[in-house]
């Protein structure tokens, strides 16, 4: 099979969405959207960079990076819609396993109604994926990291660190606990929290981050954008009971700054907390508070990580340092 | 500077499109088609594969890449609006080579006036740039492939086996002619049409393709979506007349499947030609006719490369075999 069998092969034979107007076979997609925004954003993931065959099959490689275009689509509170991939094979590849890549993707797409418009396949020395994303959201509906105020409540979905640990076990072996199996799975399939982004749209103003480097850095954002400080609880931020069984030393900076949740991290008025308790239990999401905001006390944003009677302040990275004197 | 300050660095510190919602400082970007058909595209280049640092400088290859890109926007007659931007680094590379990687791309760009509106760089062991374009084009304006009918006339823009030729002369040396300069132009920065499509804009119904593998690739697909034949003139095919003097033997082949010349060739109606070449003179574009459609003569669509007397099958690769008895 040569590439233009392969790129035949993959297109779709229906399309999904009825504001689709042109697919795959012109020089271009043609779409219209009907009084929405359109939210787009791409993410790219190397060979041996973000990925090894290792620890991931063919299938996990294509349904990882899409999950983490779509994890964009969801910190947006956007529903997806189309979808664009660009994909560099090494030699090394057999026409099965770039199937295999395909299906990983196709599968994760077709749950969410998406449509593959379009696409490049090229030969290369390493395999690179990079993903292009579509959504829709209504009119000034869009969640953005500047959104949050003074008061605002620090939530996160999910559970936090477990992608990292189950690349510990993929990296290192398995000690044969039962529970490792949900931190591997965390870890080749996340799950975007689409779902729980639309459930949010009746409130009026959200702020929102999908956390994808670990919670301490999206912290960061968030305050950078909105110009606040942030105040998060250690122990407050949610965890799965079997990372403290297998990971006593490590769980804690995984849950910080491991990364690759893909669950969502935001800020909502006090007053709507409780929506936003309701829409995840409608998505059948966890979600808890994690913190709260405050105006900003000095001239920079700042995120400070609260841990019984200690307050330090958390940097990008996941570091902690003690708070100066005064602050 | 690190991953991060870069693409600081490349973030645009204002937008040009009055669409633009959010750029590029969130988890993905917004914009809001007012009442337009919104076209899409992506396209990948790979070190080694598609360019080599022998025949371009940083600065051509991001050109390049873009302008690539900008030929499938106007073989669908939309203005171009955004660009996202995946860019796999190298170690070799250094900061000022990606500056000026992303100074070609950003010349371009701003001659149509297009924002950044997203992107990811990532290292990698081989340079590879995708890169997807969003356009827009008036409802049920965008041209396809599939809109030729028999009757029309066959046309194509510029000159052909430019690129080809100016391949050449980067591989194996110039031989001093001062007429070789165009062709080196002509691959290292291919001149989107663009405008000559968007000067289209009155016709209801052409067909548009364009030359990217070329023009006896593209007119078979042309045939192939619209179910017609097409007879092409070979004395008709457009060429630089110096291409003739310094490649007597090969300038023929280059125009059937040298590629990469990013003209259009299209078809349209008889009496609107002259419209046509109006557009074309507006848009300071050569354009001309290089054949006819028919309608298909056997039970598959064909393209017919007339030569004299001759009249032969012009396959997609630009071979041509003598046509059977009887067709």
């Amino acid at each position: 099979m040569d590439e233009f069998q392969f790129i035949q092969s993959i297109q779709p034979s229906y399309y999904r969405q009825s504001t689709l107007i042109k697919g795959v076979s012109d020089d271009a997609a043609v779409f219209r959207p009907t009084d929405k925004d359109v939210v787009t954003a791409v993410d790219t993931m190397v060979e041996g960079v973000h990925f090894s065959r290792k620890t991931m099959d063919p299938y996990h490689i294509g349904y990882r990076v899409l999950a983490a275009n779509l994890s964009d689509l969801a910190a947006m509170a956007s529903s997806p819609a189309f979808y664009l991939v660009s994909i560099v094979i090494p030699q090394g590849w057999s026409e099965q396993e770039l199937e295999e890549l395909y299906t990983g993707m196709q599968e994760l797409a077709s749950f969410y109604q998406m449509d593959l418009i379009g696409g490049d396949t090229v030969s290369g020395s390493e395999l690179s994926i990079s993903i292009t994303v579509i959504g829709y959201v209504e009119k000034d509906r869009a969640r953005y990291r500047s959104q949050a105020e003074p008061g605002d409540v620090v939530f996160a979905t999910g559970t936090l660190g477990d992608s990292r640990a189950g690349l510990e076990i993929l990296l290192n072996g398995s000690s044969g606990e039962a529970s490792e199996t949900f931190f591997i799975e965390r870890h080749r399939m996340p799950d975007p929290r689409v779902s729980f982004a639309l459930e949010l749209e009746g409130i009026p103003r959200i702020a929102l981050n999908d956390i994808s480097d670990g919670v301490a850095n999206e912290a960061n954002e968030l305050g950078e954008a909105s110009r606040v400080d942030l105040h998060l609880d250690m122990d407050r931020l949610p965890f799965k009971s079997s990372i403290k069984d297998l990971f006593p030393d490590t769980y804690k900076d995984w849950m910080l700054s491991g990364g690759e949740d893909f669950e969502l991290v935001g800020t909502v008025e006090e007053s709507l907390w409780p929506k936003v308790q309701q829409a995840a239990k409608k998505a059948g999401v966890k979600v808890c508070q994690i913190g709260y905001v405050q105006a900003m006390k000095k001239k920079d944003p700042h995120v400070y990580l609260h841990e019984g009677e200690k307050k330090n302040v958390l940097t990008k990275s996941g570091y902690t340092h003690l708070n100066k004197k005064g602050e």
